[in-house]
């Protein structure tokens, strides 16, 4: 079958033949449907030998949607065809975080040696995938698999960063999103759809303010010296209950911080490097505000991502691929030109 | 001043001339600028003499908003003029409940022989009126009056019964509106705007039906003996997450007791009678569903309600009426023939 | 190996010689150190042919601890040796409830014909015993098997009834704990540890009152016709923030009900023939109180429980058998002769 | 009447006799019977000129207790002779956050010129003082108004800071407490009050060490090198679900950030000169970890401060001192050679 590998450090993801996989017991073999390229891929094909732990050769992609092929021993059978999304950070299934659903957080993924498909197992980025349990299956019936694999991450990350800030966006409430990319456009329709909170959408062209605005944005304002100032009067001087930095450099951390109220909450989501971060001290910071620096999303809220998007209510702006072009597009995510999120359908 | 009095139990209302009130020390004077009628003013009405505890003459009216006419010592001055709405469900201000702005449940209102205006303060079918603490005072801005007066019960009381309910409707839950009246019509948008619940409106009039489409239900059915199995089909047969009862009779809540699903909550917000009751024990109810009678709402809760209607987010649908058409309107109430939500415009 | 069977409708269960089971894929098999008795097994027990579902012989035991003796193809072999409480209320694993730990309320367990261990799968009253799968096992160390057996359910039970209350028991709170047998006096321990609320337990004989007192029960009142009275003293006459229903007969219910307070929650947990309920309407019960029937225990919980044990803050009081006595136990049972909860230890 | 006074920038605090205020309309005059000192009040002291907005002469004390002696029109003389503790951080009592009891944050305040008593208005440290309104007054039937004073603020700070992580202090969590001093001891017996989670403190004197474990500290280990080492070992390796920073010097923080786990929450209360901060970024934090800088509290939390303490549930380990006495307190507090909060009273 086709794969799309990382083969040795430094080099550019190619498509290569390999052998079709065989589900062990309790595992599924998938007929993969789609597969989505993720800044994250870049981050780990740019990482130095000594830093990278994910094995070579690597198959690629951990958003991926399929059907089910076949399945292993102690497998309900009748999996079989099911139309499935893929929850891809995988967990031990048994410690107390993942008995809640937690996998992202599971206590023992790295003394297990378990990885996420595309992060040190194979991926999705092949025609045919193994997942480790029919736990990490969602069925998403008739939705487009090339949405749905999309949102295993680009929508499940946002979903997961906004989720707990619901609460306190009631009614009169201000979300800030800092970036309006292939997260921040899905997170401006989720805080529209799920809470009454006025969304102001920032970023730095007019393509991406007009992108926001088609979402549902009630502000897109570009992100420049003018805009704390901005932001102080959309809020009548309150300042904003909530604060999703999708971008996370330096700069846009320090902006949003300048734009959060008293009780709000700054997430930061963007991995820019690593090195950016909030200061969060007296008089630095609005009293009761919250920062916090969340990875991906859990068992459950999967399954309201992809409901939201099954009633009509999310969608995600894709630009589609053939797996043998899948190269050519890591090639445009690496040069910033992609239009949507890049997502492969087989 | 012209108000709109209860004079002797059993009586229709009347307009009549009355001194205007000055206000004491901490209280506030409104020059009435909308005043809404309710059907509790009607269940008040109709109690016979040994229940009725709300004195005689009654000024009608617990649904008010106003202008800022004068202040009483020891009331910031500043306030003359602002444009407020009357947040009815009074308490002492002091107790353990109301420093938590949950003055509806204020452990001492009885006891200090405290009554919400109209529910036996003077209220707000009137010229002018008395508010005893500027602490309940919404400001309103430019919001129309009529809508914020209609706001403080109409809007307040479901906002109040469904707001608790908001965490467990995640995308792919169902919340039931049982009746789609003064009430059940802002229930509706405010589900469809605060959460991702999918909402079926239930009515037994062609009309109502219309009027929740109209509103944002994404399903508005009949009540009748189809109904149960028709939520059922909607929910994949897991039932609702939410039933909010706003008809309250015993035929409803059989109804919604049997369109819950595991882990629902049914609220129950209309008063037919007082009698009717849901059976909570095992094998009646789902399991972990929950059952609870809420009353009006919280302080806060108030400013949501109001900023959620200014968003342009919220609207009450009604029916205006002058002062000197005030006991006709009660009429209309009494006989059903009410489209919208009654309010006096002064 | 040796397993107590329920084997005939009416009669009473059996110890029998069976044959040892082996562990397909992806399930693992128990050594069983210790079996708990519990009132649902008379419940079943007592069931009349055509209601009961369970199976014919049933080898009974839900509440089971042992040590990992095998594992089926699939599974980490690591786990031989693991000493272990079995998670009962056993679901699907992938479904949207299942997704969460929230195995108790698995959305597809009766379509799929998935029981407990003892109510309906082979449980823990034997020898051996097969776990379905590894994820309902969750390891506990040091503690004695015959306590964590008695804590799957009668520990988990009223973990599970509580937890959601804990938010309200702020300090000044009050719970009541109707019935202090083998899951009320766990109850009690759990509110006095994990909460600031007082707590005010009702039962009908001395004994389990100084049983309450023991276990840290800040008030242990009769419930005779005084009790209302008494807990309306004692809460200062705002009433109860919790009632918990061990008990679950309409005395009891009614009883409760009247101890209830503004806002707070009555959990029904006792089974007393499935009739008995509440009746929630208007001015039949306070304002903002919530009514609610739960059932077992999520996954996490029972961690949560575990370790609250291992800290030396929850015990049991339990009553020890030999499995060849596990009839005679069941005996005590039936008539009500047992002090503490009655665990076979094997 | 005696007042204590800050009378000029850099001076010490002196007694002083001035003349016995009456209360305006809406307010109460306190006899006052105890007041607390607090090193807030040392950091208003120490401020320089240019920054210091509080008038001059200050009367100090923002923690009072007292008996109503008087009230102003408009306020129910039915409280005269009532003991009482204040509320401190007085807001507008009108605004969206004083609506919900947020005083603490009023929106309003900066802008109409309110402050605390002691921190802008005539404080507690005098015999009498002026309580701008009967909502900041909350009963404390026979508690000794010493102990009620020094919860005002040393008791109500910790609570408020630990309240919203009462939810994630599940049985088998650890919270960590940096600093027993005023606060710290009183966050401690809060934790074990209220929580399943055992309490690591640290401290750097073995008197400090000793007094967290007399209040009921699991473990009280001293803050060096091995420290975070000792926290990994105690949680497993984990890492704390909770860290309150009473001292929040940076050598604090940083070592509460390293001993923070995997969706812990970590609150900076300790004000040490206002520069130091925690760094908020990916691989700086754990996951889904929070940090947050609150306030003081809210109106309805002082009511569960002050009934743990009735319940004989939270002491506060005091050093009495006359009025007389009260510059020699303020020194011994500069000095650091307090044993306990310093308390007049009066």
């Amino acid at each position: 079958m086709k794969a799309v590998q990382y083969r040795a450090i430094g080099s550019r993801p190619e498509v290569v033949e390999i052998d079709r996989p065989d589900p062990a017991p309790g595992e599924v073999l998938l007929k993969v449907t789609a597969s989505g390229l993720c800044h994250s891929d870049v981050f780990v094909m740019e990482m130095p030998e000594e830093a990278y732990t994910y094995g070579l050769p690597l198959t690629l992609g951990h958003e991926g949607a399929g059907v089910v092929e076949a399945v292993g021993e102690g497998v309900d059978p009748d999996l079989v065809g099911t139309s499935v999304a893929v929850y891809g950070p995988w967990g031990c299934g048994t410690c107390y975080r993942c008995a809640a659903g937690e996998e992202n957080y599971c206590e023992r993924a790295t003394e297990l040696g378990i990885a996420p498909p595309g992060l040190g197992s194979p991926g999705s980025m092949a025609e045919y995938m193994i997942v480790d349990s029919p736990r990490h299956l969602v069925p998403i019936g008739d939705l487009d698999p090339v949405q749905a694999a999309a949102l295993t991450d680009a929508g499940l990350t946002p979903y997961h960063a906004i989720k707990p800030a619901l609460p306190r966006l009631v009614p009169g409430s201000t979300a800030v999103v800092l970036g309006v990319g292939g997260l921040g456009h899905l997170g401006i329709q989720m805080i529209k759809e799920l809470s009454g909170a006025q969304v102001v959408a920032l970023d730095v062209t007019e393509d991406k303010l007009q992108l926001a605005r088609d979402v549902g944005a009630d502000h897109a304002i570009m992100s420049d010296d003018d805009a704390v100032q901005k932001v102080s009067e959309l809020t009548g001087g309150r300042g904003a209950d909530l604060v999703v930095d999708f971008a996370g450099a330096q700069a846009t951390i320090d902006l949003g911080q300048q734009m959060l109220g008293v009780g709000g909450r700054f997430t930061l989501v963007g991995i820019a490097g690593g090195g950016p971060a909030a200061k969060v001290g007296f008089f630095q910071v609005p009293f009761e505000s919250e920062f916090v620096v969340p990875y991906w999303g859990y068992r459950d809220e999967l399954f309201e991502v992809l409901r939201l998007a099954r009633q009509g209510r999310l969608t995600v702006h894709t630009e589609e691929f053939a797996i043998d072009d899948a190269p050519a597009a890591y090639d445009k995510l690496w040069d910033g030109t992609l239009r949507g999120r890049a997502v492969v359908r087989l």
